[in-house]
């Protein structure tokens, strides 16, 4: 038997054993109350590094939770892997709907149950348990690792994106190694290799001084919902075509090499609207629905406000009127730069009567899109890797939303980052019952060994 | 000295204290913890008409409060007017902004303050005093006279609108007399020649059984409050035209003689938009301001609601999304005809993967436009009237908002209607520190007296 797999086999059951101490910490990184659990869990993480050996192990105090990070740089020569993770989780409720305790981990036909088995503890455990496995068949490790493993992914890695900033020297490395992305399905294991980015806004239409009496004045002012309605209105064509001048420069055309790999992913529109309830799937016109998730920019509204929303009739003109708008930016769109160009275009459409007033929500936390280079050398060793773990070639898929932390390290290390997730979309992530299988979790670690072995620069 | 001016001068005294009383009765109509205070205030409005000598009053009950009507019918050959008035008033909130209690009337400066002392106690009482003037000068009316007033205006009428159609005969008349509409200024007397009609909708966008992630899902499926959006751009035209077909079909031009009386009215949009901390006056092509505020459709959007209304960032496609909306109607704009008309146009504007959902608010409660033929002479009556009452010509005014059981009574009926009101825009109706000066209120006596005295079938 192959080493690796024999070490897997043997230490299997202590694998599990050690994933479900890592998953009864509450480390619920949203709530103060959970802090001191957010703490422990922290240490945790720490003496999971210090039983594998990592020479170098350090938690980082923030403003908020924890930074842990360890390396092992035993060989100048060889490759440095980076890994990114976190160990905080999203909160349990409503814990009613849990069929056991959210943080006490029950194994349940093949699946451990738990809040974080999947996102992110179960898959930041598949990178530990495969580096241990190396190190304790090798005697050494193939490669260079540094790990970085935070506590506050789930409230947008307030403290990260500083923090990555600070030690940019210290996290220099050959690639950054992500798994907190979904697979498409049991049977068909998959790489992502792409994230899209995301700006956020939040408008505000004012018009007058007060609310006006609809019969007195109408017809006479301005309405600031109908202004707003109409700035939005002219933010998109009705099939779906981002109207801001300019905003498609910088998004690549999808290659037909891309556009092969993702033909594979068995999909039904109709399928997808029956589960969704939807009755179309309508977007930009030449692109698949696919396509458009996961490789194409969108304008979204999230939000509306304004005016009268109690029950019955007020008669009234709103002199004030909000939404919340946001766009998801794929391929070499900059945050900065796309934002400059929606500013321009909201000032270009708004009356000169009309009072716009906007909010950069997102200002502080640059969320850029990613796209894997598919003919890089590592999206090559990581889909070896996913066939060696998984027994079967994996797809490569995109992702429509946005890991904001990735995209900002991958950038500003300025190295390619592979996106290896091992969960499933039907997996709870963020509700209740969440789970990891344990096959996967095994297929998890040997596809990381596997990786890490082969993993050249 | 004039007979009648005799008796109004003898007596002034007398009707202020007799309007005093009236308005210390609490009857706000909308709060059933007052419902007693609205019966006593019925009673009283009796014991006026039984003082004046009315051979026949009457209370009526409703589902809510009482209707009093009284007759007096006199003579088969002389015409009959019939007037609609209203003894239940606004809520008093904020008690602590009136200087004085808003129940126990206060004489300041010339003007009687409490709550319903324009709207509408004072107005009626102006009727009330001119009848017994001229009973008790001439020993008999000049004309038959039919009352109706009201303890349900405040809360939309409720009720009257089904008693009107229940006693269509016995209100038989030659012309409606109202006054509860206001004046352009203290040296400015005016006659209201006109209202508008409203119809009000609300409505509900569905797009998907459940709120989206915008990652997973954007560029795949529709927004609720992108499609609500579009939807809503499409009622007007960036000029203000309101786009749904037919709509302007009955809409009659202004008649020359309609513009050059309004012409008349001093008028400035710079003072205008000053007042109300707008930038403009937007509004369909062709027409001033003041046109358009009393003699044009509108159409308003008076509240809007969907997605994400918080703080910060909600990354959620909107599955619903509603809005009110309503238009003002004028001329010969049938509301059941515009509604109809409006349907059509919003069921062709929506794209077929949307479920467009409506509610017609006022569908119980139709609102009809109102337009004086001011050639009529009932209109150069009520001219005369108001000239030898206040001293002055009046000017033509019209009246942009609505008194729906106004234009009900009128076209039910199918006689003209009068809207002599007397108060002032700034008598703080519905507000704090109502009031009505003692002055108009003798000027209304002699004004209605007057115009009794001389209508003619």
């Amino acid at each position: 038997m192959h080493p690796i797999l024999n070490y897997v086999n043997t230490n299997k059951s202590r694998f599990i054993t050690e994933l479900s101490e890592f998953l009864s910490y509450k480390s619920v990184s949203t709530d103060p109350s959970f802090k001191a659990e957010v703490d422990h869990c922290a240490d945790f993480v720490k003496t999971l590094l210090t039983q594998i050996g990592f020479p170098t192990i350090k938690r980082y105090p923030t403003a908020g939770h924890a930074v842990v990070y360890a390396e092992w740089m035993h060989n100048p020569s060889l490759p440095t892997v980076l890994f990114y993770g976190h160990y905080d989780v999203q909160p349990a409720d409503p814990y009613d709907l849990w069929t056991t305790p959210p943080f006490e981990p029950a194994i349940r036909e093949g699946q451990i149950v738990a809040r974080g088995a999947s996102d992110d503890k179960g898959q930041v455990m598949c990178h530990l348990k495969a580096i241990e496995t190396l190190v304790r068949t090798n005697g050494t490790l193939p490669v260079n690792v540094k790990v970085i493993i935070e506590g506050e992914e789930e409230i947008g890695s307030r403290n990260l994106y500083k923090w990555v900033m600070d030690h940019q020297e210290m996290l220099s490395a050959d690639v950054l190694v992500v798994s907190d992305t979904p697979m498409i399905a049991e049977d068909i294991p998959s790489l992502s290799i792409g994230l899209r980015g995301l700006i956020y806004f939040e408008l505000t239409v004012t018009t007058a001084n007060t609310d006006l009496h609809s019969g007195q004045h109408g017809g006479a002012v301005p309405n600031a919902i109908t202004e707003l309605v109409q700035i939005l209105s002219k933010l998109k064509s009705e099939d779906g075509i981002i109207q801001v001048p300019g905003i498609y420069e910088s998004v690549h055309p999808i290659s037909p090499q891309l556009k092969a790999e993702i033909d594979k992913i068995p999909h039904s529109d109709a399928l997808y609207q029956q589960e969704l309830g939807t009755k179309a799937c309508p977007g930009e016109p030449g692109f698949s629905s696919i396509e458009r998730r996961w490789f194409r920019p969108t304008l979204d509204i999230n939000g509306i406000w304004g005016g009268y929303m109690g029950v019955g009739a007020k008669t009234v003109i709103p002199c004030k009127a909000s939404a919340k708008i946001s766009m998801r930016l794929v391929h070499h769109q900059n945050p900065k730069e796309i934002t400059q160009k929606l500013m321009d275009y909201l000032k270009e459409i708004t009356p000169s009567y009309v009072d716009l007033d906007i909010t950069d929500i997102k200002a502080d936390f640059p969320s850029n899109p990613f796209l894997a280079d598919i003919t890089h050398p590592s999206i090559t060793t990581a889909c070896n890797a996913i066939e060696w773990g998984f027994g079967k070639k994996p797809v490569l898929q995109g992702e429509g939303g946005s890991v904001p932390i990735v995209s900002f390290i991958q950038s500003n290390l300025g190295i390619p980052a592979v996106l290896m997730g091992f969960n499933l979309p039907y997996d709870n992530i963020h509700a209740p019952n969440e789970q990891f299988s344990l096959d996967r979790y095994i297929k998890g670690i040997l596809t990381i060994s596997h990786f890490l072995t082969h993993f050249k620069a």
